[in-house]
């Protein structure tokens, strides 16, 4: 740390005209973007590590990540310059002093992602970027029962996308669970960490035993590869830490 | 008439990226898009007649027009073939073929708007483009005291904007909510007619009591000139019609 001042920041973004969390040479990142506006503030090169990746077209609504700055400014002066710089999808909701070895990325413990669909005939208008459009009817009962074989202590490996290798593919999760209101279907997951795509799997696989292609009770984790529902449809809503 | 089918159609909008409801000869209009729509469609001039003009940046979830087609296509044919061809911030709700002498326009009844006000020192960010930030904490009970006393029959003369000339500036106020959930206010007017700028108007004032920068009790209708709202947070949601 090097004296410096561990900082915790809790992000909001809309994900559509982003290349995702990632820095990146080509294309506009939420870290890259970050990155430039603490440079503009301070002065200094300031690395802003992230909670973990969001794909391109992916929303948060509570991505957490630290930085270390050396600085006089207040936090609350750091939170308001930033919101103010910062371009007008991506927005600072808070600024605190982390406890001493906070790392937004190995001390998260627990993280609820959002997965939300627009389940009507007629196209979703003024939320269309960030619900998925299902115009068939789904069955609600049946991705629940499917919802409820998939909690708890599991191997989560057909649910990972290949090209990024990990220890193990055992997940916990602690919630699915699956809300209707009106035409809005809202999926909402939490376990200890996602594999790469795990979300959107589980949300394509529960579209697809909605529209009746899978059956909820057919054993999972095993055969079936579910498909990869769009980004647009998926927000990080919370990211849990110690206290 | 002259034979053809009178069609009543049910529209919802983003009025981001458009200029008004309005066909104009330069910027893109919802009409002229919809008139474009159906030509593609039919082949044919067909003049689309809404209940009343949005604004640019003005959205609709309920706005209702009327047209008259030459076609043996069925409406639900119709509704489909609209819904794929129109850009994906118009969607078209529901078609239907309406009772002899319907006029969207001058049979219009009532009309609901809703204001929505995202109160809170941190920016929306995912509905951005929907919702007015104020970042100061508003009164709530100042603003609906205020509201009471716009409600019912009255001269809305200071709520007009000048320009468009009208026979009179009386008009009568069903409704005038304000619902709080979380940072997120939503304010609903429903009345027989507004004026030019009325709703912006209305909301314009609230916005204005609920900082205390003007007294709740204070006459209305006379002197004060409320400030016009920004576009982006009214939204037209129903139009009622005699049944």
């Amino acid at each position: 740390m090097k004296g410096g001042r561990l900082l915790k920041l809790t992000l909001a973004y809309d994900g559509t005209d982003f290349a995702g969390w990632q820095r990146q040479k080509n294309g506009r990142s939420i870290q890259g973007v970050l990155e430039q506006t603490f440079r503009r503030l301070l002065g200094q090169k300031i690395p802003v590590v992230g909670s973990g990746r969001t794909d391109a077209g992916v929303h948060a609504q509570g991505q957490v990540a630290h930085a270390v700055v050396q600085t006089r400014l207040t936090n609350r002066t750091i939170f308001k310059a930033l919101n103010a710089l910062l371009p007008e999808d991506v927005a600072v909701r808070s600024v605190s002093t982390a406890w001493p070895g906070f790392h937004a990325r190995f001390g998260a413990q627990r993280k609820l992602y959002r997965y939300e669909i627009w389940n009507s005939p007629i196209r979703p208008v003024l939320d269309r970027h960030r619900l998925v459009h299902i115009p068939v009817p789904l069955n609600l009962n049946a991705m629940r029962s499917a919802a409820r074989r998939l909690k708890g202590r599991r191997d989560f490996k057909a649910f990972h996308s290949s090209g990024r290798p990990v220890h193990s593919t055992v997940r916990t999760l602690y919630r699915l669970s699956i809300q209707k209101s009106g035409p809005r279907i809202r999926i909402e997951v939490e376990a200890d960490g996602f594999l790469y795509h795990m979300v959107r799997r589980i949300a394509g696989l529960l579209i697809e035993v909605g529209k009746g292609k899978i059956r909820a009770n057919r054993p999972t984790g095993q055969r079936i590869i579910p498909p990869t529902a769009p980004a647009r449809g998926l927000c990080l809503v919370r990211v849990r830490y110690p206290s």
